[in-house]
């Protein structure tokens, strides 16, 4: 009867609360409708699939009706002649839809799942690759990250707004199809307000943009660098979390990623594909996870501004484990000098 | 040539390296010396492995000479007598031989690799298993990680120790033959800093421990609660960042961890071993990352003594993702007061 009582309760797909922490001050989006997504051993079959699968061109009624499209040659909402498509996702996290309200859990804080959730189609194919796209679709990409981030920060219950993506399901890929993924949250994560802070500190205590002086370093330097397309610059970081953890970052200190102009974005997506064709040469095509750090939008404006945007980029070649995880200290086996160097010779 | 350049040039294997991201705040330990471990098609022999291994009972030749060990019947250092045994790691990240100076490298800084990286082998039999270890033994290893702590602790250039564990290669483990790991860094994870911080604007806003009102919570309300020991709680955290998370703490408000008294060890034990065989119980016996998160050495006294220690125990029953990578902010598709009614069912 204890057995029976522990079975899960039916929960509406579409339900989703944010919980905090009360005393390691985490939040935590937890969304039970998401357990009823494609499992483990049919995900395996969906990211091996022949079929066209639900995000291809002509298959538009088995995803939510878009919320953004790339069209240049013309065409109307949710027909097949788009070239990068953005929907919500089928099994959101977040929703607009809720309210912004908190309350009191016992210790806790709690509140319903608002924010957004949606899924950046990258092509209309489902054997495209980032790696292997014209530079000038990379840059539909990044433009499409840019638009819907530009409206999703209207919304001023929102605080920040990630996008991310994965190839491979050792990365957390759940479909082949080329896809990245947005997150708004009504809050700004720790993890994130702890890099903003690092780099407002440098600002104050040397009155310029931290990653500004990296880019000249890592110049003048050379040794870290992967490619360096004048416009923006590929490189491992010198203090890489991970083998082959790359960062690439306009050269110039850009103006906040919602109001990027179009020829930086194309400047970013030629390094990028530099970076992940080197990747491929040197790693035979490995599961990675890509996210752009953006700054969030509730912060003061001189924080907002003085904050360098840049793409993370970390090929998953090991095991992590419980030190990473309870600490967020990473243990390197691989300089990053001598990443670069494999990469710059692939 | 460009090819030949790349190859890593040969590193001395007890060379390493804490370097800090001056744009991204944290630090990484560059430990390149640890490449040479055991690589991932030998570390599966070495999991699957029916001979004795290196931590055996028998074969003290093969680690490093012990720190310290559990010898209740007597015997002598490095002799095959004991219970519990501490070594350094044969391929330590960091050592108390190197000197504290951090030296600027660019915009970024960097110090010797100071700190230190020891094995706590947790049995004389590699077919041991914490689960299935009677209880005293279980307090056996506790005793162990609170002495080496306490000594650690003396070395006032180490700022906090970190003591985790792997079971089963998808948690990080390398080797079957049960052992936990300790850490010892010179400077205070951010992501413990983030905690700390939480905990202690709780006591500043409410005059009392945050964990202290989470244990009472859980216990009036039962929803969560795993095992109740007692002398301490097993629970789902109401914010638990995945299906199956669990916290195991003292019940009453403790002294750091280094000064736990046995019979507080002994009630984690019992307690932390009932929350063990639940677990096994209703995933199979799931790979897992277990820590201790005990208070850094070098905060004020106050913060310190605020601080209630506990274990977090996190079963691996997914992949995560980009989400949780760059934010620190995790999707739970199960709710805590589901994964705690399947546990007590157990």
């Amino acid at each position: 009867m204890e057995r029976a009582a522990a079975m899960p309760t039916p929960v509406h797909p579409q339900h989703s609360e944010l919980r905090k922490d009360p005393w390691r001050g985490h939040w935590v989006i937890m969304a039970p409708g998401r357990a009823a997504r494609p499992q483990p051993a049919f995900r395996r079959s969906l990211l091996d699939a022949t079929v066209a699968g639900p995000f291809a061109a002509g298959q538009e009624d088995h995803t939510p009706s878009e919320v953004f499209a790339v069209r240049p040659d013309g065409g109307k909402a949710n027909d097949a002649t788009w070239r990068v498509r953005v929907v919500p996702n089928l099994y959101p996290a977040l929703r607009v839809e809720h309210g912004p309200e908190a309350v009191a859990d016992g210790p806790a804080d709690k509140m319903a799942g608002l924010g957004a959730h949606e899924v950046i189609i990258e092509d209309p194919s489902k054997d495209a690759d980032l790696t292997t796209m014209p530079v000038r679709r990379l840059t539909e990409v990044l433009w499409a990250w840019r638009c819907r981030l530009q409206d999703l920060r209207r919304d001023t219950r929102l605080a920040c707004g990630i996008v991310f993506r994965h190839r491979g399901a050792d990365a957390g890929a759940t479909l082949a199809h080329p896809h990245s993924q947005l997150v708004a949250l009504p809050f700004v994560p720790a993890a994130l307000t702890t890099e903003l802070q690092a780099a407002h500190a440098y600002r104050l205590a040397h009155g310029r943009c931290a990653l500004c002086d990296v880019v000249r370093h890592e110049r003048e330097l050379r040794a870290r660098v992967v490619f360096d397309g004048g416009g923006a610059l590929a490189w491992a970081p010198f203090a890489s979390r991970a083998p082959y953890e790359l960062c690439v970052a306009p050269a110039d200190h850009p103006h906040p990623f919602e109001d990027a102009s179009e020829p930086v974005l194309a400047a970013v997506a030629a390094t990028l594909k530099e970076a992940l064709v080197r990747l491929d040469a040197v790693l035979n095509a490995p599961p990675y996870r890509l996210w752009l750090r953006n700054a969030p939008w509730r912060i003061p404006g001189e924080e907002r501004h003085g904050h360098h945007w840049h793409i993370s980029l970390l090929p998953i070649t090991h095991q992590e484990g419980a030190l990473e995880e309870a600490t967020g200290v990473h243990i390197n086996t691989l300089l990053p000098e001598d990443a670069a160097a494999s990469l710059r010779g692939a």
